[in-house]
């Protein structure tokens, strides 16, 4: 089947889509745009409904038109594939990304209805994240340690913001990311016996006296106000990163990677 | 002494200072600037050399310009304190800071000549580093895991980039942090006797194997290179934070980050 280069930038389905780099847009759709040739890759290889990627037309421009689109693309791009010209690409690009081609994906609507914790699997739990960049930084260590699954509980930011895709360099789509309550994951924890690591500034542990070779889930809070008092329970494992000098805080995604690596230091010498 | 408010952006030293919002012009005159009142009272607390800080008048303006400035600023910013209208200070100030203080500072020139390495103190090696932002990442931990000097070898991005001194909330002021080059470092490193650890992805030993209780200096590689074989001698100490799954890089100020922290840990055991 023929599919003709869109060649203006007054195109409907390319005003639709341009509409998708406003976030209210992406909630009330339930749509997001993918920014890059690999991210693409990767979110249809994951699985991602991806519904429409536009990429530059063949620079013959005919070919395209006339005997249908030659295949200079990853396979996963499949049939979805819709050629445009380089000034429609330009406007739907994000940044600075010059011609790389942008998608249309239906965000995935993954609770924790369903989910199983196996014994000794390793989860991040991010509570009212707040900066895309932040989550994605978080996403792309997740992926290096092996997290079986991110939890984001009430997250303040959209999760698949493309400021989260790009800085989890595409991890975003092959990690299995949950979004939920704080209620639900504590009871989920409680039901299904996951202990529970609470990172917080003011516990008396220190990271490394936490017990991490069993698994379980470890919970971060938000950059400006951290985990409040309703993650402070009996049943969790506080703990807090010892921090010297006049340094207060450290960065969410620094906090989440040298917890995490050393629940790896841990289990590797289990 | 009276201090007259500067009123108009299209004072000569309102368009001077401005000029500093350029790298070329910053290399240049060896001067930067400082953004917020905390930054600045840092750098001016930890003996940077700051020559004028531009501050929101009072808001009465008379007071100002009759009887002298009434002190509502730090007493570290002494009489180097200029009062700007609103008009001028939101053209002055560097992003969505709104009526922050800005000042004007002269670069420091640390270099390693008169560097002595106590025996037992973390080092952290920033070789060509290019992201302000990276670079400010790796400070703020850097201070948070009590590291004794940052070193910068052949830095791509300036040291004292607006970005970076965001980034590293301003622990660049209160951290010794020097500038040189990869022969001197290493130099250096071999007359000292300093252990250098460096972090590359093809290295056999995994981070945990190797022994920081004596302290030494850790060598980052540049965000997009990692580090040259320059840095793969005998002598080395090479190393590598082992990934799962698809991932095949962690970001610079991640890694960082979680060696750093591997440091802290062993150390304190000792």
């Amino acid at each position: 089947m023929p599919t003709v280069t869109i060649e203006s930038i007054h195109n409907v389905r390319v005003k639709q889509t341009l509409r998708l780099r406003d976030a209210g847009v992406r909630r009330q759709t339930g749509r997001f745009l993918i920014d890059g040739e690999r991210e693409i890759a990767l979110a249809c290889r994951h699985g991602f409904e991806v519904e429409t990627i536009f990429v530059l037309a063949d620079l013959s421009g005919q070919a395209t038109n006339q005997s249908g689109l030659r295949d200079p693309y990853p396979a996963e791009f499949g049939r979805r594939v819709q050629p445009v010209s380089h000034a429609v690409l330009t406007k739907l690009s994000y940044g600075q990304r010059g011609a790389a081609p942008v998608a249309v994906a239906v965000s995935p609507k993954r609770t924790l209805s369903r989910f199983v914790w196996r014994a000794g699997e390793l989860l991040l739990v991010l509570d009212r994240t707040e900066k895309p960049g932040n989550l994605g930084a978080c996403l792309r260590t997740a992926s290096a340690c092996g997290v079986s699954a991110v939890i984001l509980t009430d997250p303040v930011c959209e999760p698949y913001n493309p400021n989260a895709i790009r800085a989890s360099r595409g991890t975003i789509f092959s990690l299995n990311m949950l979004t939920t309550t704080r209620d639900e994951l504590q009871n989920c924890c409680r039901a299904q016996r996951i202990p529970l690591f609470a990172a917080r500034v003011d516990a008396q542990d220190e990271l490394w006296q936490q017990d991490f070779s069993s698994g379980g889930a470890v919970v971060f809070g938000s950059e400006a106000h951290g985990l409040s008092d309703e993650w402070d329970r009996a049943e969790h494992h506080s703990f807090r990163i010892p921090m010297q000098g006049a340094s207060d805080s450290l960065n969410l995604s620094i906090s989440a990677a040298v917890t995490l690596y050393e629940a790896v230091r841990q289990r590797r010498k289990v």
